[in-house]
């Protein structure tokens, strides 16, 4: 078998069979293929499309291409939760302490952020001491205890796809359905858990720009995964503006806390139980009203929050930052953003925020979001950094992003269904 | 304007503008896109295809990639010959002569072999002092007071194509008419001349499997040369087996001077003569008729033959080799093929001898070729060689080649059709 042959096949807008998959992604981890050949094969992959019996193979070779984390001493109850891209995702933060308070084991390995969004790992080293390294014996030994560790990714998970992905992240093969799935699904292939929430992001700051390519890609996911053994629910949310209203990192913690706290009731918390619940309910084979009764109480008692606290120390974090989050370091400097005119705030032109701030301090409070009438005296959001000269630029990007109109945009669910 | 959004342009099926294919010519060789972007726009290309005003562009933009060779000091005089790949392929010895006795003005510069086909140069190279490099001015005077000129590309043509076609040629993008045309036309269009007469092979030997394929390709070919201010005629002919009987770089120049003597009538002087004569049909806006006679008159008063002898000694070879090939050094060993059985002679399952012989002194000749019909005693061919050991095996894939069946196979028309 040579890889001419199967991009040729491929080309030509046949099948391909389970050896030229496997063949395929030996060849992309081996180095016998080159970027070229593989990019040849992407492409056509990409116009062609492949099926599912096509796609779940490419994701269990891909998945098998590096090591496979052995969460079999969890029995049923290991769980993962993917969102699939989005600015200022801190979901996780929220959601592995509450499924962690119920009793499931949350083992999560976690990327550095990809551009303009943080990743979960860059955000957890805003909290003093918090490691992000630590070794597979003791990660697993703190699953085993606390029910969650969160972790930068030291294990050699998928390495297909990192190849893969770069390749496809500048030739134009991004947004392929059968690629995407096979890139986020050998992943968490990989990852070990067995029970899998997927939170689909559309709009204009997601991949998917509408619900109905949304739809299609968690239908997907879901296929896939049960093709491979995993239980899988996939939730298809709103990204048109980001969740919560603190963006940067510190903030980002802040804000979980304050969710888990059960001081804050918004977009952001009604995301994260959702997902929360659907990790019961597959954990547990439980009703999803039932998984959210108890979500919603883990948090009213406090026991999510001490979870939180629990992991975050367990991994040398120092948790008392948590309780009272105002000893997070202040940025040296601030603007309060006020709009030119009166007016309904919303996104203009499918812009979002790029370009967030690298300093743990630095970020943005949103005061007002989509929706929201303001006036002029109003503040719209608070600029935070430590190097004051950024502030102007930083205002004015912000404002370009946003416009003001009469009329207020029709308003958008937040969560617009679930996929199993 | 990105390579980035280029490829997603042709990648999602829509046409693209003179500048966006200037600016992917432009990035193949200044190294500003690399080898996976080129390929995946390749391969959208290859599968989305391109219109005619696409190829125009690509191919005038890929001609103007390097150096344009000037003839114009020809005025409309000046041709060239191209024949779309094949083994064996001598036909270029054999017209140029003819068409520069007869007043036309051949400036070729010719490639090295690709793989199992050895170039014109390489043919050249067996008679002893031919000079393959000269200086471009010693060409083009050559041109002017021999008529023709054939040298070994020095000049820094359609680098572009280069570029291309050394990615196209391991990630199944050959194949591809739009691609195919810009990369033979732009070669051409750099090369100068002014009347351009396109080979175009079909057969189980050739890019194009069937008739119908090398059509389309010589239509489009033809197309995109007279847009790009060329005179254009284009011969299908068959390649099912190879033109004429001898295989290897001497004995191909002698059957190249044995059919310009007139010593030889066979598939090979009726192919070279209706190529040439179509040359000077263009050259001098000519009924094509009438340049048969004249390329028929001028082989048979030897002219073309003297031509020949005169071009040869310009460039320093020994024009007394092609009086007397007796002179040609033989090989050191020979073997005459016999056939295992009586039976018609036919190429097998599109199989051709490949893994051509290296050394000038090599190679075969045909004493048989399809639809002849052969007894056991009877001689095939005789394989040359310097390399006595290397015999056997090549007697047996020789013989792996062929078949031998109780009827002849259907003939085929040597000459199908001609495109203008």
């Amino acid at each position: 078998m040579t890889i001419y042959d199967v991009i040729a096949k491929k080309r030509d807008g046949h099948p391909l069979t389970e050896e030229e998959i496997r063949f395929f992604v030996r060849c992309s981890v081996d180095g016998s293929a080159d970027d070229s050949q593989l990019t040849a094969l992407l492409m056509a992959i990409y116009i062609n499309g492949m099926t599912d019996e096509e796609t779940a193979v490419l994701t269990d070779a891909m998945a098998r291409s590096g090591d496979m984390l052995d969460l079999s001493r969890f029995g049923s109850l290991s769980a993962d939760k993917h969102s699939t891209g989005g600015v200022g995702d801190k979901t996780s933060l929220i959601v592995a302490p509450i499924a962690a308070s119920l009793g499931v084991k949350m083992a999560k390995m976690s990327g550095r952020g990809l551009g303009h969004t943080g990743g979960t790992v860059d955000k957890l080293e805003a909290i003093p001491g918090y490691r992000t390294t630590v070794s597979d014996d003791e990660f697993l030994s703190q699953v085993e205890k606390v029910g969650v560790a969160l972790i930068g990714q030291t294990a050699d998970l998928a390495p297909a796809d990192k190849k893969l992905y770069s390749l496809r992240d500048h030739t134009a093969t991004v947004g392929c359905i059968p690629l995407i799935v096979s890139s986020v699904m050998s992943k968490k292939l990989a990852a070990g858990a067995k029970n899998i929430v997927l939170d689909v992001k559309y709009g204009s700051g997601a991949f998917m720009k509408t619900p109905e390519q949304a739809e299609a890609l968690a239908r997907k996911m879901v296929t896939i995964g049960k093709a491979c053994g995993r239980n899988v629910a996939a939730v298809l949310t709103d990204m048109d503006t980001p969740l919560g209203s603190h963006i940067g990192n510190a903030l980002e913690v802040v804000e979980a806390a304050e969710v888990l706290k059960n001081n804050v009731s918004s977009d952001l918390s009604e995301v994260s139980f959702v997902l929360a619940a659907h990790i019961v309910s597959l954990t547990f084979g439980m009703p999803f009203d039932d998984a959210m009764a108890h979500v919603r109480d883990t948090v009213a008692s406090g026991a999510a929050f001490a979870k939180m606290k629990e992991w975050v120390g367990a991994q040398g974090g120092a948790a008392s930052y948590l309780d009272d989050v105002s000893r997070f370091p202040a940025a040296a400097a601030s603007l309060a953003v006020r709009p030119p005119r009166d007016g309904s705030v919303s996104l203009g032109a499918g812009r979002t925020v790029k370009d967030a701030p690298i300093d743990h301090a630095a970020g943005i409070i949103l005061r007002k979001k989509t929706g929201d009438f303001v006036r002029e005296g109003d503040v719209l959001c608070t600029l935070y950094t430590n190097q004051a000269a950024t502030l102007p630029d930083a205002q004015s990007r912000f404002l370009s992003a946003l416009t003001f109109s009469e009329t207020a945009p029709a308003p958008r669910p937040l969560i617009l269904k679930t996929v199993k």
